[in-house]
């Protein structure tokens, strides 16, 4: 159990976008957030999975929708207060702690803002290691947790409490009561007992993402090379080093999705590399190969300061380092990988691990 | 207060589609559903407004979507007990009744289906006086009283609950949900105290609809005139006399929208009518001219047997008289007007009562 105060939680909001993988939302906007609820009502205590009750119920609080969507229409702030207390109420238990469902920019620190906020803690952990871009893809749902009883509302104060059948009809319904609400909400789902979570979450997502961020924040003064150091804390790889030349990108269906390509610079001069993406970066592919795919992690850096860039924000220009990171053991499984690896998303190859493709470290 | 056995509720499934103007569901469906609860369960109750406690609570269920989809994606038939029993924990209440929320052949028989299993009478009332397509289309809406808290439940078994800032956003959400859920949804919605109901509903509903299904039954074993019977007893208005040409209609953003085109018979030879629907009809068009239009009721009944068409089973070669009855009298105030006259559709003309544009009864 720790403490975090305004600067863990700026390292948080930056470190969570590295592991956001292009989406999870935008770093400065989290980070706006928490700061003003932790200004106002004091630090956040950081609790490790391992001290949660195991009869406690933690709640989550997330955004959901397409972070192009998010960075035009902010939360109000008070949204994913109203959807814990939601899921509270159906339950008839009060939260012992809120968590993140995912990490990123947004979704790493919104549970910050609400910690803050009611005095709870927050879980050291999150439900992917990483950010994917639909319901069913969580750990809790491969070890069988359901995403309902889950709350939804916007800023505008309309809210819904969905239960369903399955976590794929809860995506369905889910996605289209975000697109209605115009393209964005605040939710709450998965909530989850302290001995579920202590099996079914995945550990120390918020410390590698504050770790992340301090080290970004550190390299700057230290004029180290902030992507190799990077590389190093998460056993990550260089996958290519290039500018952006165009970047395609549409709104469709409660999703930011498209491609960004890149020109190759330095020893990459002369090849051309191009990143798909649903929210989260999907597949990497080099002169027209897949190199690196989901449910790996596939994050765009700036080269100088190794800065994330998410999904949103990329545009043409960026000189950017691409590297792929090793994914939670659990979705290298086969069932794992039935859910979020690249068949999922309509790519017909195997998945390789990002360290068999690359052969040796970055 | 009086008891609906069986052969009321086949009266008041046929008749209810006469007001359903179109829309409101297909009434064999409608019959076949309540006729099994009644069979099962006994005679419902039917109470008039006046009968109904001053703060008695009044949980109305409906179908809502596509009536071209309800055709083929048949209701569980227990699904409107689970929307009604929501509400009734969301306002920790229990119903006094239920009710039809709108006249049609499966509208107004779904809540016959649910008072016959849960003991529970229904209210002789609805909140148009016919049916429309939208949620805020009610005369509830009209004396303020809002749609939501609503539940809504599809034959799979997913459940959600709203909880809005307006009818407007809750016709928004709900019809995105009806989408997600397959283009229908069983939901309860717009409940409604005792002494609101005696000011906001339109009365008698249900025995209008078993007056007319009785009209029609009767017809046909005494040889009378069938149109002849019903324009008198709605006051309604002979508009065309033709066979169907053609129908265009697809099923979108969750509604049956597309148009007739009737060819004039015997005294209407040489004429063309067009109707236009959005689940209901709303306009009338004879020789390029809107003859009648929303919110009167326009209404196609077979010649022969007087028998009304869904707009989902109006097809080519039907034989058809279209007739146009005045709707409730709080449709035709300005504040009315907004919400459901011809402008409101997309159609640039003033409203005219039908038995001004016809001159003459029937």
């Amino acid at each position: 159990m720790r403490k975090l105060g305004i600067q863990s939680i700026e390292d948080i909001a930056l470190g969570a976008a590295v592991l956001g993988t292009g989406g999870g939302g935008d770093p400065y906007i989290g980070k706006l957030m928490a700061v003003d609820a932790v200004s106002e009502c004091g630090p956040v205590t950081l609790v490790d999975p391992s001290e949660v009750p195991d009869d406690a119920l933690i709640v989550p609080t997330a955004l959901m929708g397409a972070p192009t969507v998010a960075v035009e229409k902010i939360p109000r702030g008070d949204e994913a207060i109203g959807t814990l207390r939601a899921v509270e109420k159906r339950l008839g238990t009060k939260a012992f702690a809120t968590m993140s469902v995912e990490a990123g920019g947004l979704n790493s620190t919104i549970p910050l803002s609400v910690a803050a906020r009611l005095g709870i803690p927050v879980v050291d952990a999150d439900g992917m290691g990483r950010a994917f871009p639909e319901i069913q893809m969580f750990t809790f749902h491969l070890h069988g947790i359901t995403a309902t009883p889950m709350a939804m509302a916007d800023e505008k104060g309309n809210a819904i409490l969905l239960e369903t059948i399955s976590d794929q009809w809860t995506e369905r319904i889910a996605r289209s009561i975000t697109v209605a609400m115009g393209g964005t909400a605040i939710v709450s789902l998965y909530s989850i007992l302290g001995r579920q979570l202590k099996e079914a979450a995945v550990p120390n997502t918020i410390t590698m993402a504050e770790k992340l961020g301090r080290l970004l924040r550190e390299a700057k003064l230290s004029k180290k090379d902030p992507v190799r150091e990077l590389l190093t804390l998460v056993h990550g790889h260089r996958l290519f080093k290039g500018k952006v030349l165009d970047v395609n990108r549409r709104t469709v269906a409660g999703f930011a999705r498209g491609e960004a390509i890149l020109e190759g610079i330095e020893e990459c001069a002369g090849s051309k590399f191009t990143i798909q993406f649903q929210n989260e970066n999907l597949v990497a592919i080099k002169d027209g190969r897949i190199l690196v795919s989901v449910p790996d992690l596939i994050t765009t850096l700036e080269i100088e300061t190794g800065l994330p860039i998410t999904t949103e924000t990329l545009r043409y220009g960026y000189r950017v380092v691409v590297v792929g990171i090793p994914c939670d053991r659990r979705w290298r499984t086969d069932e794992g990988l039935k859910l979020v690896g690249p068949r999922y998303f309509g790519y017909d190859i195997d998945y390789v691990p990002v360290e068999h493709m690359m052969g040796h470290g970055g």
